[in-house]
């Protein structure tokens, strides 16, 4: 049954101003995203929730001024660490011996492997680590929102630079990666929605060995 | 319900050999990750299914040694494109105009954009690009395997250019980015199974604006 809502779903192009996603189902989309698995748990990426109307009229106008940004009623913008750092690192770990309530000598170890290994590397290498984590939470957010039936358009098409200023990314520690806005499809006027689907067939998509 | 099920799983770090995850699931994953969005379609990615006992402990020798990649029933390995190029962008192009049994100006211009910039950009900077869209499959498939009480382990610790090499990837223009074991867990043993799920709270993980 989730494959069919994958089937359902499509980059939505005109969505319908006049109907608003219910916050039980944004909240579910997040959700699906916060639930993604990230590598090591360290989950490097945030979800920020955009229905300001003035934000993003600003966001549209460096997004190729695709309607969906305004025409949906919430906008999700993915934004990745911009780099792994020590207090980070440490503080994922130090929530999960909390929540867990114990210590363990092999976690110990392994956070002491991040320590020494990540925040020495590159700072690109580290967000390019972390953008991709962030396209796991995304993959899954876009299926949640199928899985409820609600539309989305996933988006690259922006200028993330710019995004990051008009949300105040960069003072986080975050640069935005992906963008997903969410609401429901009006049919007249989407040139895309009766057309068919179209990805490569499983022979060249996949092998076995 | 798919959150359920996304509270269910876990990175599962034992698996009972003994059970064959049935080829219709295997199937599912597989095609979630095929009807994953991804940048201007191109699907710039594929997965390889391995079952063959062999090449799985061989593929485990360059993982770390994790058990799951032979005691699962198969592995997935997401392999994603080493650059875009003309051939690559244009084939998915025809196959779209072909399926649809349409032409479309529109979209012949977004054609020629896109052959004017990608191929020309940096070989690493484009592997990147389609390393993330991996990403967004990677991600649907973790959730469809969930949804269909599939347990799997997302992994990044392997060697990739040595998972290139068992599988032939690069002959193909293709560099291994994740892979993804599928099973069934075998509680006794596995370490994690008891533990409680840990997640960054909704305050750190999400902002509103």
């Amino acid at each position: 049954m989730l494959i069919e809502k994958l089937n359902w779903r499509y980059a939505t192009k005109k969505m319908d101003p006049s109907k608003t996603v219910s916050e039980d189902k944004v909240e579910r989309i997040v959700e699906a995203a916060r639930l993604a698995p990230t590598s090591s748990g360290l989950q490097p990426f945030e979800v920020i929730v955009v229905t300001d109307p003035d934000v993003r009229a600003k966001i549209r106008e460096i997004a190729w001024n695709q309607a969906q940004v305004t025409e949906g009623s919430h906008l999700l913008v993915f934004a990745a660490w911009d780099n792994y750092t020590e207090e980070r690192i440490n503080h994922m770990f130090d929530l999960v011996n909390e929540e867990r309530g114990i210590k363990n000598e092999g976690w110990e170890a392994y956070r002491q492997m991040l320590l020494t290994s990540y925040p020495q590397r590159d700072q690109q290498v580290n967000f390019e680590h972390a953008a991709r984590q962030a396209y796991i939470g995304f993959g899954m957010a876009v299926a949640q929102a199928a899985f409820e039936g609600v539309d989305s358009t996933p988006m690259e098409g922006f200028d993330p630079a710019k995004l990051d200023e008009i949300l105040g990314l960069r003072e986080k520690g975050l640069r935005s990666v992906t963008i997903l806005p969410l609401g429901y499809r009006q049919p007249d006027g989407d040139w895309l929605v009766n057309l068919k689907k179209v990805r490569r067939p499983l022979a060249e998509f996949t092998s076995r060995v």
